[in-house]
């Protein structure tokens, strides 16, 4: 790094504010790389001195090249394990391409259709996110502009997996996404044996969010199970999942020797994870009626 | 509030500072309550909008009344359970009182000591953080002000727990509580089926600690495994515990029917939880040499 590039990261400053703003992550800003404007949301990339490339939407961090593994591995192979050998998957939102990446090391998968309401956030990715936007021009992929929870509703019995890769619920167009009414056209898009995963926030700061999607989640398909993960660079560090399907159990149906055969591929996610992961501290179970 | 209060609120920040600086957490103050530089350290206690009282050491967070149960529990009772009836712990640090509120709830234990090197951590703590500081006049505890890594040297084969609650490796004294010879000191220290726990800091920010620690006791202990937990104002809110013991192992040795017993005084810890806490994700495998 030369003088002036120093001098710059001395005063540029990214700041997430959680909770209305009485806490937040401050991150140093090495370069700020992309600002827009899109329809949806505000979109900018920087680049972070120790965690390379960071997304956010609406000035919230969406990822960073350090940490997506965390994230992403745990939306896509809890759900993904969880079924015998997926084929065709959707996954909404996920404008990264993280996900995508993640779907795709999956060889049973012949199809996957990545809902993104705002093009400009894949053209961005493309771009200047190389470590997770690299699938988008698989054969396998295809790329639909459309509100999610819209563009569903024409699929019935189809999926093997949709996996729900939304920004907040109060941010852009995230609210869609954590409506009663999208999780049951998700069911109906789902084969009798898919599954099925969502974020659903953290439960320290948004925990009214965690038990608004569960319950919302868990009225619509019979199988379902709030799992966490680490995830460093999001509010509070811990992230919930949700699992659900109207056959499959994410324990009793775990492929573990496909999980055994594909473990060397990834940063977070093995076997273990996926059984723990179901095991929830107290005060989560509280917050969505198991304790 | 008042409108005083309001505009207090507006100016005054927290700001703790990981991986160099270059990002951190932030944390609006309601009120400053209390700043003393004692020999060994900058104490700052505030109260915040939402988090209570945060209890903070050369500018790291120790504690906040909002999360502070997630790390405590998480340290003393995986240990605890670990042993058919713990009569004699010894806490290393611990000046905020949280950790040893936690070890008086099980009723087999009749002699606590504190050895906290720092008399104002404890005063302070005493006068300002109700939550934790509660259990100093128990006449089960005894305070000892002393540096715990020579403290420890005059006992052998007496404690059937101990405990490292210690400021972080960089800050304060925390540096002699992550030395082979003070590991050396707690294995002596302890009976055979004694059993041990340190906080290990967090895999994300500071991975070479990690490494260090657990190597360190794992050259000590026959018996040794990292285990995580969510810590949601901690860095990167992932941290590490290394629990030891010469005999004892945390999965067999579980006292699955006391842990039962004791669950609902808990809000974090539960017998799933300890049983699921030793699954680590790839990437902290690999940080402790176990992939």
């Amino acid at each position: 790094m030369d003088d002036r590039e120093l001098r710059t990261m001395r005063h540029l400053f990214f700041m997430e504010y959680y909770s209305g703003g009485n806490t937040g992550l401050f991150m140093k800003m090495k370069k700020l790389i992309y600002s827009y404007q899109s329809p949806y949301q505000r979109i900018d990339i920087f680049e972070h001195p120790d965690f390379g490339r960071v997304f956010t939407l609406d000035g919230i961090v969406m990822c960073t090249e350090a940490d997506e593994f965390m994230y992403h591995e745990m939306l896509a192979h809890v759900p993904l394990f969880s079924h015998s050998g997926p084929e065709r998957v959707l996954i909404i939102g996920g404008g990264d391409g993280g996900t995508l990446r993640e779907v795709l090391k999956h060889e049973s998968v012949t199809e996957v259709i990545v809902c993104e309401i705002d093009p400009y956030v894949i053209e961005a990715a493309k771009k200047y996110l190389p470590q997770t936007a690299f699938e988008f021009d698989n054969p396998k992929t295809t790329i639909v502009n459309e509100n999610g929870a819209d563009y569903i509703k024409q699929y019935k019995d189809y999926f093997d997996a949709i996996i729900v890769d939304s920004t907040d619920p109060t941010a852009g167009e995230g609210g869609y996404l954590f409506t009663k009414d999208f999780y049951r056209c998700c069911a109906d898009a789902l084969k009798t044996d898919g599954v099925f995963s969502a974020e659903t926030e953290d439960p320290f700061y948004d925990k009214g969010w965690v038990a608004i999607a569960f319950n919302r989640i868990s009225s619509v398909f019979a199988n379902n199970a709030v799992y966490c993960g680490f995830m460093t660079t999001y509010p509070s560090g811990m992230w919930t999942y949700t699992f659900a399907s109207k056959s499959r159990d994410p324990q009793r149906d775990f492929d573990t020797e496909r999980a055994a055969r594909m473990e060397k591929l990834f940063h977070y996610y093995n076997r273990e994870i996926h059984r723990s992961a179901f095991a929830l501290p107290t005060f989560v179970k509280e917050l969505i009626g198991k304790a």
